[in-house]
């Protein structure tokens, strides 16, 4: 075994890249841009261009290099074939074989939220479970998880979809998936903004998200309201807390985690988040899987890389 | 590797036992009683006193035994470990050290319905998946979740229990666990006749099955006459299929399937039930986990022997 191992998240605007030991330290950190035109035809080849570069500069030979991992935002099955990645320009084609190609060293690579969920196991808020669940509150709803210490993939890439869960019947607004009503539109940060929009809306109570125009309440705005105990607040984040814990109890019936592990912008609120989201989880979930604990993600945006790494050392 | 392996189910009244090459092709089959008295304890004494008669009557020494596979009702993990099975008496043990100990040979056991859920896959109506979730609408609603080929058991052992999935907020009846609105309130056959009830108690419309005193009515009952036109019936099976529609719509979000493989009494209904299960499906599935697919299960109650065997050839 080698004893370096590459880690490369490639997002719609910069790629992130680390150099690491096998055991998991992270050893140097960089980002390159993400070049998407072309159907982003330089994008693997910018990024084995820098692997390259960083290696002749540490004077890394390839055969002390385990291999490189890659996660990118996309359906990517088991053997590395991702299935299109709009925000790349990426139709369908081995991200493994052609990379591997272009670096001469093993590649494996897999969807960016399944890496992600990866690297929190091995080297953050799930570190010593072999089966959990992360769930990621950003711009939308991300998730991935983990069985056996491994990721799960599902049959085309789309295991841990979990943003797209159906949860509300009664929604008339669209979700970027085009459908309706799934999890994404209440529990990212937009949904949160959305829950609070309506619930400003729906009546005259005062609050402190009143103070600043309504284009201006954001996910984080509400928590800090209800960390001041603001009342409408604290509703919106009931409502929230409600459709994520009930989601979260469906998961946990399915799959069984010892641990969900929550990242991602809104979990910046930190462990509130969970007095709003156990309560309903524990009184909608199976009794045989209420054991699940939870946690936030301690990685923030490098979970990423540490996940791809370990991809290669599986 | 041996010629020969044995497949176990074990239930609360009966022990069915098979004798498979393996290939998988079953070449005995036979059942024993379940002896459920003091805790279970003679369950395993008798299942390997069969085992052992079975083997000297067909001249198999244990070296052409590759081993014994076991499913029985319980939270089991993927040691082989049972975490109390209350139809059988049993606490907490290991099934396999237990069960190796008194025939002599590799062991393995699992979840009832995970193991059928295998056998499905292996010589059933998943034949050729690695990925598929396998739903038993029985007297209640079980669940059995392959990933990779192999059964997802979860943290312990409660993996795919999806009858429990909380699916209706407005429940006043109790479900079996003891939590109100899971799936297999309304999609198990017994589920079926409370939606039955519960629709014929809310108008006069004339039905069919008012012919029949109520409690006389069945699942079968109810899909015998959705096959004659029955309005009423159809609308019952429409709740149905709402339910246990968007139920695997969530699932298939979460773990991403090949295919559904629908067992169990309801399901001798035949692929009519797919025409009220797949449109709530399609409307509330993420569009990348769609094309998951439907068939009946084929195996019937030799699902669990299958499986078991083939949890020994894993």
């Amino acid at each position: 075994m080698g004893r370096y191992v590459f880690g490369v998240d490639v997002g719609g605007t910069t790629v992130k890249m680390g150099l690491f030991d096998v055991e998991g330290n992270l050893l140097d950190k960089w980002e390159i841009p993400t070049r998407t035109e072309n159907g982003g035809e330089k994008i693997l080849p910018d990024i084995a261009e820098s692997i390259t570069a960083k290696m002749a500069g540490k004077k890394i030979s390839k055969e002390e290099v385990e291999g490189v991992g890659l996660g990118a935002p996309g359906p990517i099955d088991a053997a590395g074939t991702v299935y299109g990645a709009v925000n790349l320009g990426w139709g369908t084609f081995s991200i493994s074989d052609t990379l591997s190609g272009l670096v001469g060293m093993k590649v494996k690579a897999g969807n960016d939220a399944n890496v992600a969920a990866l690297g929190e196991m091995w080297k953050g808020g799930g570190r010593g479970c072999r089966n959990m669940v992360a769930v990621t509150l950003g711009t939308g709803v991300g998730g991935g998880i983990i069985v056996n210490g491994g990721i799960l993939t599902g049959a085309c890439g789309a295991g841990g979809e979990i943003g797209h869960i159906h949860v509300e019947d009664n929604e008339t607004e669209v979700c970027g998936c085009g459908n309706t009503g799934c999890l994404e539109e209440y529990a990212s940060a937009t949904g949160v903004v959305r829950l609070a929009r309506r619930m400003l809306q729906a009546s005259d109570e005062p609050s402190v998200l009143r103070e600043k125009p309504e284009d201006r309440i954001s996910a984080k705005s509400v928590f800090d309201a209800v960390k001041e105990g603001d009342a409408l607040a604290v509703k919106i984040a009931g409502q929230f807390g409600e459709y994520l814990g009930k989601g979260l109890a469906v998961i946990a019936c399915v799959v069984n985690p010892e641990l969900f592990v929550i990242g991602g912008g809104v979990s910046k609120a930190g462990e509130v988040l969970f007095d709003y989201i156990r309560p309903h989880f524990e009184r909608t979930v199976f009794k045989g899987c209420k054991d699940a604990k939870f946690a936030l993600a301690t990685l923030g945006n490098d979970a990423g890389i540490y996940g791809a790494a370990k991809l290669v050392l599986e």
